[in-house]
């Protein structure tokens, strides 16, 4: 019966969003930093709309565009001393999960001097720059959440940190931007949504607020099912319109401010494992597990699962695998000498693992990884 | 398709919860002023949770305990100026929506001289004492939301005021202070809750994160139905345990979340005209009048009504109006004189009538405060 729920961050969603409001920058100051990847924020528009909406305003702003696909710790402590040569105000993040987790670090270590070491343990305190989220893919909901997930090659895999105060001060959702997202990126980060959505209900931390979010969220995410069913069918993206978009993005958008409540459950723990020694894509590798895992729930918690189920308007698990493997098509071949690696890198990672309402066993990690790779 | 979200409250929830979250209270400073009605906070337990957690953490503390109900706007002066004088860093509410709203207003003018006749157009700066909500009722949501709603002899009605920065920094809920909890008071302030959700549904507002957070809190007064009506039945609060009030507070903190969104429709800018003139508790006043306000929506927007009725579970608008018939009893006898007043002035009062998404005439209100009162 005990929770706490907060959600501090100002979601403000439609097209033009950004233009239709740019007077609200104007109270985070004078000198923005955008923080990006490489290519597609100037691509699908988002970077110019920011930039014409802080023009508007009379507000500077320096980009920082190098941040990489699982972004590294040494990437955040770079954008962080390129905050502070160009004494920038706030952060402006525009992208997926991996912009705008590495502009959370790079707002934390901009305002504070955290060694490396430190930096995941803490503690942070709660002075960073204000951040600004626009997701640019509909997966992660990072921008709703206090998290950032960076690559961590000590314990190789990814690790979080998520101190209250690397919440977005705002997220932006325009769906105009995910309109030329190819398929395979659609699928995967819709799939990471409806994880974090599925997970959410899972985990220990799970309450009344969480919940209630959570199956609006699965419920959106089955309304797009149809879609992406056929996106992947034909390998075309025309079904894939704004209407869809949206409904994509703000699926994601909830299941993040479910995980900001509930951290995420076994299903990550073991998918940061396949991302990080074979670059399986983030959404990918939840969307091969969450079926498996979901059956080792169902034996103790039938009940969460029925909940679950009833919230994707699917009949039972094995229907939900079937989903998953049409979505995803041919599974990667994985070697005995690899299953082994992940097996006993899934089975040390007991975070996520501990935050699950059914603990999978050491054992139970490697009969999932076996039985999905059909090893 | 464009919305705003923004719930910046930390909710915290459970039973205990203030003693076991006592350190919260540190970081917003070294005295506290306390913001309660003569009685209830005293008797209830709450006040004496709060104290305690204050003692604990070595916070000073001074007690304003003289808000009435339907408190005023002298009293909101008067608080500040007590505040002022004991130079307190933060204020505590402690009640149902009257300290609430009161407490908040004077966490404003503690901080900024605004002149009566500006209280409610604003401007109103950022500035404001942090406020932090203990709900001793579940119906007004005010632990959630910016709102203060003052009674205001210049308009014959209530007027609200409402900017982000009176949102509270934490809402405490502890359903055990509920317990004690007439039936009458638990009826009316269950009824304004859903309320609160339904309305919400029925703003030009409505969004489907707060349609999601709306459903869920008229699904959860739904489930007290059967504890509600026992409970008129008997005349006997003892069916109302723990956990039934556990659900109404639920119940009433989402449908909060939900009007701090939306705001609220025409049923609430006619119930004040009752709540003004009559002196008809508010949740009574709303339950009074929201069926035949649905039938009116129904006439335009029958899905809408189809939506709130399935979260309800219920089949039409009689059975809901024979629902609230059940709960709040023999209705009022309204004079004609008094009637004609009552509808020149509920008419007049356009604001929340104006936020709906079908928005009654002057003859269409004139038309449902007769026929609710058979006149």
């Amino acid at each position: 019966m005990s929770y706490k729920y907060h959600m501090p961050t100002k979601v403000i969603s439609g097209q033009d969003c950004i233009l239709s409001n740019s007077e609200l920058f104007k109270r985070f100051g004078k000198k923005a930093m955008l923080v990006t990847g490489r290519a597609s924020a100037k691509k699908n528009g988002s970077q110019d709309d920011v930039i014409q909406a802080l023009q508007e305003q009379g507000i500077e702003y320096v980009v920082f565009d190098q941040v990489m696909a699982n972004p590294t710790i040494a990437c955040t402590y770079q954008g962080a001393e390129f905050a502070k040569q160009h004494d920038v105000d706030f952060v402006i993040a525009i992208g997926g999960g991996s912009p705008m987790d590495a502009a959370k670090v790079m707002a934390l270590l901009a305002r504070q001097d955290i060694k490396e070491e430190n930096l995941f343990s803490g503690p942070h305190g709660d002075d960073v720059l204000p951040i600004i989220a626009v997701p640019t893919t509909a997966g992660t909901g990072s921008e709703v959440t206090p998290y950032a997930i960076l690559t961590n090659d000590v314990i190789e895999s990814k690790t979080s940190l998520g101190p209250e105060s690397l919440f977005p001060q705002i997220a932006f959702l325009d769906a105009r931007y995910m309109l030329e997202m190819s398929v395979e990126t659609t699928v995967n980060t819709a799939i990471d949504a409806f994880s974090h959505a599925a997970e959410g209900m899972m985990t220990v931390r799970a309450s009344l607020v969480s919940n209630a979010l959570a199956k609006e969220s699965i419920a959106i995410f089955t309304r797009c099912i149809p879609a992406l069913r056929e996106a992947v069918a034909k390998d075309d993206i025309s079904v894939l319109d704004l209407h869809v978009r949206n409904d994509l993005l703000q699926c994601s958008m909830l299941a993040g401010i479910v995980i900001a409540q509930t951290g995420t459950a076994a299903v990550h723990a073991m998918g940061y494992t396949l991302t990080y020694f074979k670059d399986i894509d983030h959404g990918r590798a939840n969307g091969l597990l969450i079926a498996e895992y979901m059956k080792l729930v169902e034996e103790e918690k039938p009940q969460l699962i029925e909940d679950i189920l009833a919230a994707l308007n699917i009949a039972d698990l094995t229907e939900l695998d079937a989903l998953m493997c049409e979505l995803l098509g041919e599974k990667e071949v994985i070697s005995e000498d690899e299953m082994v690696k992940y097996i006993a890198n899934a089975a040390r990672i007991n975070a996520s693992k501990n935050n699950s309402q059914v603990t999978p066993s050491d054992d139970d990690v490697g009969a999932m990884f076996r039985k999905i790779f059909g090893l």
